[in-house]
């Protein structure tokens, strides 16, 4: 059966392109959503995309994607990745495989920005290399049996 | 008149009964809600229940309360417990009496889970004793005056 | 071309002039909206009023004010203040002109409430003032170019 | 086999019902263990109450318990809660599952009584909700197998 | 009786508008006070203005003020603001009401700005709208009873 | 009535004259004892004395001198000034002022010294003046109402 | 000889008596300087006093001190205990024994206020007894050698 | 003269062999203390071994040791190891080299284990060797001169 | 010209595929090596490989780099992540871009591994993917200009 | 045009050579003072020498040498080196380049000492080297443009 | 087969007898090995010792013991305890059973050296029992299985 | 007979003159040591110079310094100031006295730069003043007996 990807990407997100590009670069989120999708489907796999800025819609969600029957979750969580605990709980309720993503690189950044709620539940984290983070990260899903 | 009883429950607790059942048990979240408006109903009183995994859903919800004369408020705040600043004002804002339950024993799990922002306002704090924490909640609040 | 001033109000602030009086006093939230209004009128300038109890409304909100060619917003960000880096990478995100309003002294209160997630992007900060605050912070939002 | 469990009282609640009664409230011991002995007996199982100011002699009866073979205990470790390890190695010790209980809400109290060392090694904890407690804490342990 | 207010500026503030002009501006004490005075002065109330850059002056000062009947003090206390138990202390003991004003945005600068002895005494703060802070301290000042 | 009052002296404090007599002088305990008898006695008050190195046996002291009527307590706490949250509940519980005593000067010696858990509920503190510190702390609980 | 006193009061103790006399009570400053100097001359000795908002000033005066053979030093130094490292090596510099005295007890007020950067060099500490503290800490100079 | 040596047990350690044998070995206290007798009375020296639960009771036991002429302890103070000022003092006060001994490796277990009140006044500490760590300490004392 | 690439390994990886499979997994550190040489040979591009237990020689190998024209680094500092300061000063000595490795989650591991010196200077980190890690940034360093 | 020196003494430095020589040596301020003159003199500079114990005087000072079109600061802070914003403030203010002094090693002596607010806006520190560390600062002074 | 013992000391080791000895003793380093030798060969087991002034070396010989087959490490890590991870990951990627001691009390010493990174993996640790430590280790590993 | 002097330099010294010349200058290290070994001569000592990137190398290079009868030490011990114990352990080991030299200012820098485990044991500190810094440090040797 076709591999089934979820690209969800937090607050903020959609201002991507627009916002501070000196940090987060030109390209929009709509190009690094049809990206994946692309890459995804070179691979003969799915993926849908979402982003809100709302912390309870990025959870039910993931609470769909298990529904859905989602194999790995490739998850940029804006600010919510040092505040949420109820995002955590949502990914670990779920039990579904995922890797953290950060276009930017938080260790140069305000301090409050080093620590993550999901990093120690997640396969593992990308960050400060660019949108060419999700696009290692849905390799890795890809791959990752 | 009727004591009028609300039941809250956070994000992922719509997850219960099939989310971590090791941790958080097998009884579901309807069940669990049927069975605190059964108890409510045995003693004369009227129950109702709402979850919502949205904290800014919770705090209208709360500030719903106020107006239809809500006497006792059973909370479990999930995630939001460690987190929420606004989900305690709201709490304080109606100034209606809350018990806080937390079905698995926080205190055995991470450092961050330690920490409630609601407890310092709350009547009383019941942790770890699985469901039956909202039974003995409920009976709480039905006998408090 | 005519100022255009939004004015933000977080969590809770609904309840103004309802509730904890002694701590918040007796406007309510749509007397101070209403003489916001006035204020910038007067001044030959026009003011948008908003209030959420939820964070993701809120980035929602000032999202869309990018878009609205707002020149410069007065916020009392209530509970989120403390806890929201979300509301922060907002603002900066459309690089929007702020001040930020507290009605009661957050100094005097509990000590999680002395730190701000927004006051380092801020052109200030009003705090303890009660509303004459926001009448300050629209002041300043009128006469700075 | 009758059920057998123990309700333990640590220091100063003797003095319950005379001390400081609006934090504690005006039942003596001698009622709570009195109430805590008929709910036991009701479900026709027995418990033992012992109350003293001593760690040591606190310890000891936890030791005893196990030659007695208690199947559950309730405590309410009063100050030791906060500054005792060696109470909390008798209880790990003799491997009784036990229910922590606090008539008064520690969340609202000095900063040094928000951290119990017997938490962690406890079933739950129920904490603010006056004598209450100990008539939840039995009611659980007579249903837990 | 015309109402007698004060304005103490402290350390340092001697060199406005003629120090770091790119954090504090342009305008001098001297404009700063006499802006003071003749913005009082339109209220039908007087204002006495001092500069010190010694702490026990400071102190000598606020003792004084009580003598004098002085009814609220407006005080930017510059570096003293985070070092100065014995400035706190001596506001505490004359119980004049109080507003406390920073130039600057203390947030945008070193952590050891972020703290103020002040503030939890103060009627409230302003902070980071340039010299426009004093004028709507005075005017908080004139209008309250 | 004559005037009641108790002289209690914690962990170690019987080894005095003997222990470490750079750090705690050359007078013995029965000596301290009856030094406080007789100058109690001459104000017609009468005074007894009590030293335990057990925590429970203190506080059992501590409770039968509500019943006996003790109207003010000089207490050495040793060692349990550092640790016992259980010798503060006895001492508020029986809202009998007192005032703690210190025969060396805890602030030159380690830093875990620096913390009494008693100072906050005591009348005062007298720390490092040798014994004459209880001949201080008796006059002073002679003269107080 | 006859022995050499100095009473040294800091910042705001000027006010004593008119200053919040819920903490402080209402003996008046010279009321007290005025009862050390007929308790020093009781014992044939003189004292001198002194009180100052300035800590320079004190500073001077400690190092006064020395050139007068000044034998001991009372000190309340006010606000600039918890924060004075001048005032702390001018009484290590002059190498004269000091008593150090609060009024009030200052481990049931704020928690800046419970370090004391003079306490590890006095002989010792008294606090809470009110303005006795001054008489029993001349008492104890008075006897010492 | 023969030298004389203590061996002292803390709290729960009566119940060795017989308690979470994973971690503390299946040895009894009992075997413990007859293998500590045998190895001192094989040296020519005798050894008294002494176990309670009540932190009183061991530092009585301390006290008495001193005057028995006791010329070393071997000391596993159990849960009171983290907790006790009052039997660091005794031990102090005694002026008795000693070794301390934990059976476990405490650093491998809860972080409030890994600071001993003892170990900074100990000869030496051995620790997570089993019940050899009593062999080595007495072997120690054995040839300490 | 071909760009020049160097991987760098730090101490304990010569172990890979060795040691802890369960964290680590089991391709050698020689595989590692070979595939990254054989990656940046499909680009045109070379690649050396250096791995050391040594911090110095670490360093040492970093300095040629720059002599070599080294265009981009990956490294993997093991255990030096979390306390070479020297390592840092080295990367940013010679200032040659770098991508940080971990092949296992450090942030799933103890609390010291979760800071990296290096982090703050590298164009991005990436952990927890394995050795895939190694390739995502040997293909990032390959794509940057 | 010749060179313009300010040597600054903060608090206590005017017992130098008389206060606790064993730390601070036996040379005189005066010495100290002169010595200096003369080591600019023969540069060709002047050099102006101030001491005070206040705070407010040295900010005085500090403010006076930029009328005086002073090039270079050399200041040993005394005391106020670790408590002092203002001074920080003052030299800040004036933006004239100073070296800091302290004679004696100041990471040898109490914690509190290890921080300077100055430091960090320094050209740099010497600490340790006794009142050889003036001449070197005055001879670095003395080459810098 | 024979048992195979490694014992491995750290930096500054190889000055045993000759560095500090009020600290470290007068035994040097080359007795302490042969002694150990000579306690290995009397058990019928092989023992080799090896010292290092660097970090990178006690690495490369701790690999090398896997490959030797050495059953049991006793290592005294110098100055490495408190700040070597690399020396941590190469004792557990070996998975060799080790002892770690420490001639002095480290925790009579600077509170940095209160922390070692290798208590947590080793087996025990045996520390303040001068050079016999090393003794008591080596007995240790010679009766593990 | 001549004074012996030893110029260490630590890691990455190597590049001075080469390496962020904004912050470290443009002096090569090759004429930071001829100038040492220049400076000494015309003083009638000889230096020597050795710079390392290996900790080990260091703490050898240091063993030797006392076989060879050096005097003093120069030491910037670069990126190993603020993690080597063992450098330290070194230093106090060989007894030789010594000057800590930085370049630049520390106290500019990062945090982790604000803390040397060198200087508590150094004779004194000099940073931020350039290479100049290494010539105060020869001479304050060469002055010193």
């Amino acid at each position: 059966m076709a591999k089934h990807l979820l690209l969800l990407n937090g607050p903020n997100l959609n201002l991507l392109g627009t916002r501070e590009p000196g940090i987060y670069g030109a390209t929009t989120l709509a190009q690094v959503e049809q990206a994946a999708r692309d890459q995804a489907a070179s691979a003969g796999a799915q993926l849908h995309a979402f982003q809100s800025n709302h912390e309870g819609a990025l959870i039910d969600r993931i609470h769909a994607a298990r529904d859905e029957g989602v194999d790995f979750i490739v998850i940029n969580p804006g600010g919510y990745t040092h505040t949420s605990v109820a995002l955590r709980d949502a990914l670990a309720g779920v039990a579904i495989p995922f890797v953290e993503v950060h276009i930017s690189n938080i260790y140069q950044r305000e301090s409050f920005r080093h620590h993550s709620f999901l990093s120690a539940i997640a396969k593992g984290t990308i960050c400060g290399l660019g949108t060419e983070g999700y696009r290692f990260a849905i390799d890795f899903a890809l791959r990752s049996s």
